[in-house]
């Protein structure tokens, strides 16, 4: 049987680039343990180094194909990869992860890629967090450019795309839609749109359709602005791959030099802060609403009583009329740093 | 312009069976106004009396088409059927939602038929919160029979299949995976499983299989018990259909008579509270959050603090030992009732 390492101990392991201890480190974020926290805790404050790269689009544009073809190229310039597939909290989807990966299996050969897919269900704000603590993880491992990929369904995949340096939006020709980023939202994300499958001749439409889209956009931009591009990728071929690789560093450099990287960090740390509160907060809630759910559940069954104001007295007597004293306490530490 | 209708007077008009009024219900439910929320409650007080189906199935298995298939045959029965089309909180299916309408043209002309798509994103907890709601304002309006029709995929969008009188679980030859139902783990949630496309020479197969599946989880179950059943149906052909409502009407006199409705009403309230608290509780939590956001964001992005502990620091101002309390406020209120 193997021994229950400290995730304390597994920190200093996946400092050091040891692939079991950092899987194990991912393993536990994923689980949400209370044991893994303070290691968490001290793995972010080390990491910081790694260029994130997310990448989503809809089912069916062929991410998965284009992330594995991005990460050969990446290797090509000496580049660490780690690559993290965010299973869209769908238990079923396991299949098709499994697909994917298997078009993966050269890379999987490479000590210097790692790939990763994400099983994180059911906890709120769960599949953010547990994504961003393997980033973490993955960038205190030692690889400097990582890849989260999230199929662009669902506000929490788009979400977790955003939160990354540089959003690439890949869109496909023939999936009925043309410009499917658009009704996703996910125009507004992207700082790279990918057209794929640019061998099929009903490709270019796309490809010009989203160009004009985007010039749409422009009036309003402020000039020193990135402007999204659109890059048209072929997996049969191979063409647009080593442009894009180009296009993702000359964002990072571009954000670097203007100061958007900064501000990008900023709402990414945002972004982290209240998806890990929401998991304590509705943790600490569950705890103490389980030994009352059945009387609570009888009251409401007969209608005698409805959801709301049940929920709201619970509540209520949960979080008391304390705003003032949090945000009083809160910005007490703010002012302490 | 149109006056603002205060949500007290939609109530009394969604209760003489008002579309309008329905609908505008609705629409301020998932959009989760303040002003709608007495209104929500007292229809929840009077709702109970309809038979809620829940239908779901991952894509592409062909459950839009049965769906309408079933109603129009529970109008032949002199249901009045309300139709609740979740849409998984993205908003691109926007798209595939409005093509699954289409194929109900028909039904759409008759008056004892109500089709809604739920929109709703964003919101912890609120989908199934806000199709919970939509589901007594139709019970409330004079809908007998309502089904809730969910792409399953997802934990959200199984449990809120879940959280209904009958669930039926659609299946579908030709999917690659053939008993798709138990990867998503919707095997033990489904009182009827359906296997769609029956016209198929390859759906006999699927339907074998499930049958011998279900019979693995026999030996542990309790005799009185429901005994899930396997439907063959035809959305070409219209074999099924039929027998589908009528083992729907079975599960639910048999749920009744041994005391499971009962067990499965607390179950459904017992979800529902869980889902609203969330909703307050983090509505709360965002207020408190939201002006210390960026001194936070700053601290945490020099990597000077982590997420975790800043969290809990926050959620412990937020909710204080005050779990023995809430505790006892709880109770009290349980026992004054």
């Amino acid at each position: 049987m193997k021994r229950f390492v400290p995730s304390s101990e597994l920190v200093v392991r996946a400092s050091r680039g040891e692939i079991p201890a950092i899987s194990r480190l991912i393993t536990r974020a994923e689980m949400g343990l209370d044991e893994c926290r303070p290691a968490l805790a001290e793995i972010y404050r080390k990491a910081g180094k790694a260029h994130v790269i997310g990448i989503t689009g809809v089912p069916g544009s062929g991410k998965s194909t284009l992330v594995a073809n991005l990460a050969a190229q990446l290797r090509r310039r000496n580049k660490k990869v780690a690559i993290i597939a965010v299973d869209p909290s769908s238990p079923y989807s396991g299949g098709s992860i499994l697909g994917d990966r298997i078009r993966m299996t050269e890379l999987a050969s490479d000590p210097g890629v790692y790939i990763r897919s994400m099983a994180t269900r059911g906890a709120v704000g769960g599949m953010a967090r547990s994504t961003l603590d393997a980033v973490d993880i993955l960038d205190v491992g030692g690889f400097d450019t990582i890849i989260i990929e999230t199929v662009g369904v669902g506000q929490d995949e788009v979400e977790i795309a955003k939160a990354s340096h540089t959003t690439v939006v890949v869109s496909a020709p023939g999936l009925g839609d043309e410009i499917q980023a658009i009704k996703a939202g996910m125009l507004e994300i992207a700082d790279i749109h990918v057209v794929s499958k640019c061998d099929r001749s009903d490709s270019n439409k796309l490809v010009v359709d989203l160009k004009q889209m985007l010039t749409l956009g422009l009036a309003s931009k402020d000039p020193k602005d990135w402007l999204p591009t659109v890059i048209g990728v072929s997996s049969y071929n191979g063409t647009g791959i080593d442009e894009l690789a180009t296009e993702i560093e000359r964002h990072r450099a571009a954000s670097l030099a203007t100061g958007r990287a900064h501000q990008r960090e900023l709402a990414i740390a945002s972004f982290r802060l209240e998806k890990t509160a929401e998991t304590l907060l509705i943790e600490r809630f569950l705890k103490t609403l389980e030994p009352l759910r059945p009387a609570l559940a009888s009251t409401l069954c007969k209608r005698e009583r409805d959801p709301y104001s049940a929920a709201n007295e619970l509540v209520s007597n949960a979080l008391p009329q304390s705003i003032d004293q949090t945000e009083q306490a809160a910005r007490a530490w703010t002012r302490r740093r």
